[in-house]
């Protein structure tokens, strides 16, 4: 931690500042330039946070030198995670495709859709059986029900599946049916459900809030890991911004930022990150063109009736052609689909 | 909703569509324009999202015209909602303060601080037990023990209390202590803690989510509603922007923008506001000048000790001085405090 | 500047980031931390940008100590700046109100506009002869027509005025008709029109751009300050977020922020910071509540006839309560309207 | 447009918003929901804004069916434009790459670096000769000088160029020596200098501003084709938003949907994009995976000696890569480069 003091800032404040670091347990350092004097806190700043220094008396500003995530930095553990769920490998140079419906909503729309995106090539099968909804009138998911449609489709079609938990409680359920436990953007920053999926040992897919950022997804994964559970893979899939011409703001480059700061695998998200079927195929070979380890795809045999979001899901025709096009762009860049 | 048809649509796709909005049940009512036909469509759209029409053949766009919150919305509800907690009124041409430290971090600190708020004014005593964190290395809250304290100041201060309960598992708990449940920005939208707290007979502090719409915090207050518990009070504690030089951009336009739609009332958290504490006063009294119900202050006795959020925490005095100031605006405008 | 080095960051490529210190004419200053690396920066860095270190060898961030602008703050300035026009002075005990309509429209409207606002109790009036609009088919103002009705209205009501300028070329021409010259947010940055604004010897009220940061409002005050022109007042007029329910989100946390960072003075702008009438009063008393020097209002006899912003326009009538309910506030926190 | 009538609209509020409907000449058409009443504005709605019919007695809101850009819009002009610059054209299948250093600094410096994007297969070469910089003590370019050297490079290594005009006064100056004229993203809305780009035949390259829609992004280039000038090519740069880990965020969603909207070619500027020159290789592959008509790269021959921008630089052989690396993307989606 850097501790900037104010321009007027007196001696006695100065003497203030590093007495209260010392007593924190850390080292002063102080430094003065022609303006103003800085203070290094020499130490583990980690559980501390900048603003605990601003309020000392004299203190401008104070700034981290440190990432505050450990156990997710690419610093400590530099070669990349390779996370394995039962025989498929995310992290490697195979790019991995998870696709399938929004919502379970029926045995046949599962099946009719798990055979599709099976052929299509399609690794990993998702369909959610617990929703989270904006609106307390909208379809909120099959639950149990859902989670066994879930097995019935894993089992025919020979495919692992990833689907959501949205509370603690429900961890050990989902866990029993699912290969892979989601948790949503709205939950990024659930930290009760991020300690429950920390202490079983089941991969999880962790994706980026709406309007979180980097670091904090990073922290988020951070919470999991350090609770014990090492199988973490991270999913960019759009962030809030002022544009309003699409439903999120898909952030690119989020994908290299991430492979630089971190060893953990990174999906995209397409089909939430425009939230329009037409732009997915574009952003999906944009996103493995960038260097995503894998996508998570919507699919729907009828999107018109689809129970939530229809508007993002492709048709099984149009998906094929995507997996077709995105495989072109990852030999281009040396990766297999 | 409106539907708007693109530029090109032919009149077999504006067959279709319509064909669809009767197979959901509604009435569909065509106008043609120079340019472009549009389709209203006539019925209850709450349950329904505009981007469920957007994939028809032929559609450009579709736009609600309803509000999707019902049991929020000030059409249904025209005069004010009052929550009453154990003799005080939120809601009221009184302007009440809910103050007292971040987390509870021990008997003295949370005595120490009751006392001070009690004196200055304050109406509710407000401290954490239950600490949402970003880092899993910093502190987490007292759990139990914090609520065993705050009950044991609600005694001694004879003032209510608010606290946070950030886990579906822990709400019986919360509420068996709690005068008050607060649900925090990052839980905003969590959907099962919503669901949660709507079941019991308490009364919840919703805060804004730092992402959130002033329309998703009415549909969060609406998931409240809609499962049997009425007494829901608002608060807009900031949002997330581009600027940087604030934790968090407080939103004051939402505090006459709610009080038009809804009849819920509203307070305002300068402390998470701004994040810093020589800017919670002027932005106290702004937010009271604007119409908001209430004020939510971070105050502790010691903020350069405070194991979270100690930036923008209030010293008691400057607690007491905030208080004066926001009286004689209170006054200016015809409330009380 | 702080420059932080990696993790692995080799002693060659500290010492190349030493040397290159060095040879901008800087002092370089090494602190080797548990984990890092770090170098001060001695000299004045305000001319360099941090990115210019990021591309060296070894280093991961590099972090300002000094704020970019020194005419502007408060540091080498400490008492607040009094700007005098014709009478009236910004910066002072007292709250000062500019109001008119957005644009010039016609001799009748602007003549009867100015009749009202300064009946309410307006001391400087405002109007709109070039302006800049969205789209090119929208009203683009009356040019030197407007000019010339706005001097006429200033002879007959005895009111300084302030209009806008969009374009180098015209800074003379309207230099020669306006008390006060404004900047219009989305010229905030338009370098080239600060420039020319800062050869001339009349204030200037800057609006902050609906994308700029704090710190760059206060660098393009600095522009004009450094070409030598020292009545600069400042003008928050609400920022672009997600939030889509009001036309801007009203920054009022920049109020306080910048009282503290500079001594030039504030006005707040509510009639764009919401985009809404209705909206208009709750705001401005919530800015002059927390310290705003002064209020620019929208104001036109029939907002429904206006050629641009009649929505945000307050009638004459809602105008005079408006003022009346300011002044109430003002008082309260002593000052006077 | 669409009016949308409040809950409680009386009868002569409904009455009292059509007659204003016909007397701006359009025809209303009523249709009256379940809760509300809609108005359906039939005409030419583009040169009025929706907010004009929101300050109506009983209007809740307006919403614009039609696009308000016309001359930039696909449905009136179905196929791609080619803009054809000396003996390059753009918006065919061949991607093309301009590319150069930030600001033109010196002959050797630029020539050095003409030489090497040439060689590596740049087809434009670019350099700012006016430089928009957002402090007043750093470089602002060598002007006229600048020009004079683009111009030699120009000839000697036969490509056209490209550069920036800042200032309506230096339009005819600049389109004297340049082939192409660029506004920067802080002049998107420099009404004045779109209005002096149109009046000129020269290729216009239009950066979105940085918070900046698509829609605004198209409404500026609807200034400079309904002047007369019909050679506009877009280029997305990024926008700002709350992520803070790079300089901007490059939305590569805009780059489909405006491919979607208008006929105009789309470049895309990773450089400003990420702002990290190890960033550009990746998102410059995924801007072209997602449909991007080119790119314009930052390539400095020692970017640690940049008088601008050298953070986000390219060296040569860095940049030679990366024109490797996107010919094979180009290539798998059947376009060259």
């Amino acid at each position: 931690m850097i501790i900037i003091m104010k321009h007027h800032a007196t001696a006695d404040e100065i003497a203030g500042a590093v007495a209260h670091i010392e007593s924190l347990g850390f080292k002063a350092h102080l430094s003065s330039g022609e303006e103003r004097t800085i203070i290094g806190v020499i130490g583990d700043e980690r559980p501390i946070e900048p603003e605990h220094f601003e309020l000392l008396n004299g203190v401008e500003r104070a700034v981290r030198i440190l990432h505050p995530f450990k156990l997710a930095s690419r610093d400590f553990h530099p070669e990349d995670s390779v996370v394995k769920i039962n025989g498929v490998a995310v992290g490697t140079s195979q790019v991995i495709v998870m696709a399938g419906p929004c919502s379970v909503e029926s045995r046949e729309q599962l099946m009719e859709t798990a055979a599709a995106v099976k052929q299509a090539g399609a690794h990993i099968l998702r369909g959610g059986a617990f929703k989270p909804r904006t609106s307390p009138y909208a379809f909120q998911g099959l639950g149990l029900k859902g989670l066994e449609l879930l097995r019935e489709a894993r089992e025919q079609y020979q495919m692992p599946i990833v689907t959501e938990v949205i509370s603690p409680q429900e961890v050990t359920l989902v866990a029993q049916y699912s290969d892979i436990l989601q948790i949503g953007a709205r939950n990024m920053q659930n930290f009760a459900l991020l300690h429950a999926v920390g202490e079983i040992q089941k991969p999880v897919l962790l994706k980026r809030g709406l309007m979180s950022t980097i670091e904090e997804l990073l922290m988020a994964a951070e919470y999991i890991l350090s609770h014990g559970n090492q199988r973490v893979i991270l999913c960019e899939r759009g962030i809030r911004t002022f544009e309003t011409a699409t439903r999120n703001t898909f952030d690119i480059n989020a994908i290299p930022v991430l492979k630089s700061l971190t060893h953990l695998p990174i999906l995209a998200d397409p089909s939430h990150g425009t939230g329009r079927w037409e732009l997915v195929s574009p952003v999906a070979r944009g996103a493995v063109a960038a260097g995503a380890d894998g996508l998570l795809i919507e699919v729907h045999c009828n999107p018109a009736r689809a129970l939530s979001d229809g508007a993002q899901s492709l048709k099984p025709e149009n998906f094929a052609k995507m997996v077709t096009d995105v495989r072109r762009i990852a030999q281009a860049i040396g990766r297999t689909v």
